[in-house]
């Protein structure tokens, strides 16, 4: 990797095509900037792109970035194909992502895909750091109430934000647009209260890796193979609390594919852009 | 009652202060035109108000009504509050709502008063029609990513909004706004399904009605009120599914409180205000 770039938010369903493309671009120039490169067209550049496996947002995105000239070939893949080719150069088995959002993804030995979640904040993203903050935000006003176990979450939530009483949670979560980012940065605290011994904050915890083995049970068994040592990469930061979710992650997942390999993503997702790319262009 | 006026959203936490100030302004005008009179300050004005029992916002809404006239004396008290008052001519008992947003709320003989719930779409409104349509949307994807049991409410809700597939709901739900009003115009969509046989559709009515009983329980506890013939109203939207909803949350709540006397609130909320804008002036 000679250069990096990086920009604002590029999901094209959360900041809107000309955004994205806009963010896209700009990472690009910066890139060829730190490598200390005049800016020119690439022989072929891969893109992993949330949305990148629905053929309407590939090709939209596709036709969008033509103009920028970023290469003779744009080659947008979907994110979890590039995190997937980070973690096995054979691109076969699943990588579950859990970040801001979460999907689990996964390729079999015919070149089969399949996912399970990806539904973004909204309809989905069950096990993600947003899911996290926001279990944790209504088990804290729960508690208040008297209508849920208490938990120190009420008062490190209300510390975080450095407001002075639950009913003050009120104020950041309505006070503009819905604050999905700074929902998505409470799972540290979560974390930190879970670490600490609450046991609410380890059932959110516990719920978050049952979410998520779920869906990559789901696409497992949709690529028929449970039988199988199928690699398993773990990537994005909720697996940054360590065994407090990987070890009930791994025994959920277990249970349906006892021979799954199911390790933390070593390598970045944007090495296994470089490694698709590279194998597209011998091929 | 001698006129009637309606007009926009006037929750302040959702459209702000000065948005619901310019549609209550509006809906008394129209009550007055609709009662065929000329528009004068009343003597007394009792508004029933989402956030009328945190003081703050009770004192900002009634200093920001008052350069409009309405009334001689403005009163901003609970929405609950009214639904109570309609309910009950002493304002004892339980009132739990559950429209678009849900709360339960409470006052006793001593006149102390509780709640649970009311916290709004992000952190709560368990049991509301937005709860009971959000989880749908989420159980629908579910089902058609093979994560959840399937559902006939997947074709539903794909049908209700004039979609051609289940990957087309993300395009209503992120396509603009947070789509909440949408979202809450769901729960008779599941109450069909329900009707018709669905057993998710089903389980999301019971858990709604395990949410509102929660809420209603944990008031009537506060105010220690378990061993009385406590009056509970139900009142809002999400009721009009009758006896699906109705049961269950009878059910859950005479665990608790065996002796309460639970009933749709039969008079609209605002005969509640009515009552207690008399009480008032007669006091």
């Amino acid at each position: 990797i000679l250069g990096r770039g990086e920009a604002g938010a590029a999901n094209v369903s959360a900041v809107g095509l000309s955004a994205a493309v806009a963010a896209i671009g700009q990472a690009v120039a910066a890139a060829w900037q730190a490598a200390g490169l005049t800016a020119r067209p690439a022989t072929l550049a891969c893109l992993g792109a949330a949305g990148g496996d629905r053929p309407q947002e590939k090709e939209a995105l596709e036709a969008a970035l033509a103009p920028l000239g970023i290469a003779a070939r744009l080659w947008v893949v979907p994110d979890a194909l590039i995190a997937l080719a980070a973690a096995s150069r054979e691109v076969i088995g699943v990588v579950i992502i859990a970040g801001t959002g979460s999907i689990a993804w996964g390729r079999n030995r015919q070149g089969d895909t399949r996912r399970a979640g990806g539904w973004g904040y909204i309809l989905g993203d069950e096990g993600s750091a947003f899911d996290i903050g926001l279990s944790a935000l209504r088990a804290a006003v729960r508690a208040h109430d008297g209508r849920g176990q208490p938990t120190a979450l009420t008062d490190l939530l209300v510390a975080h934000w450095a407001l002075s009483q639950p009913e003050d949670l009120r104020s950041v979560v309505y006070g503009g647009s819905y604050p999905r980012l700074q929902i998505a940065a409470l799972a540290p605290v979560v974390e930190r209260a879970a670490r600490q011994g609450d046991a609410v904050a380890r059932r959110l915890y516990a719920q978050a890796a049952d979410e998520l083995a779920l869906a990559a049970k789901t696409v497992i068994v949709g690529l028929g193979m449970q039988a199988e040592a199928v690699p398993v990469a773990l990537s994005g930061g909720v697996f940054q609390a360590g065994e407090l979710i990987i070890e009930p992650l791994i025994r959920s997942l277990r249970a349906v594919a006892p021979h799954a390999q199911i390790a933390r993503l070593e390598q970045e997702p944007a090495m296994g852009a470089v490694h698709l790319a590279a194998q597209e262009r011998s091929a």
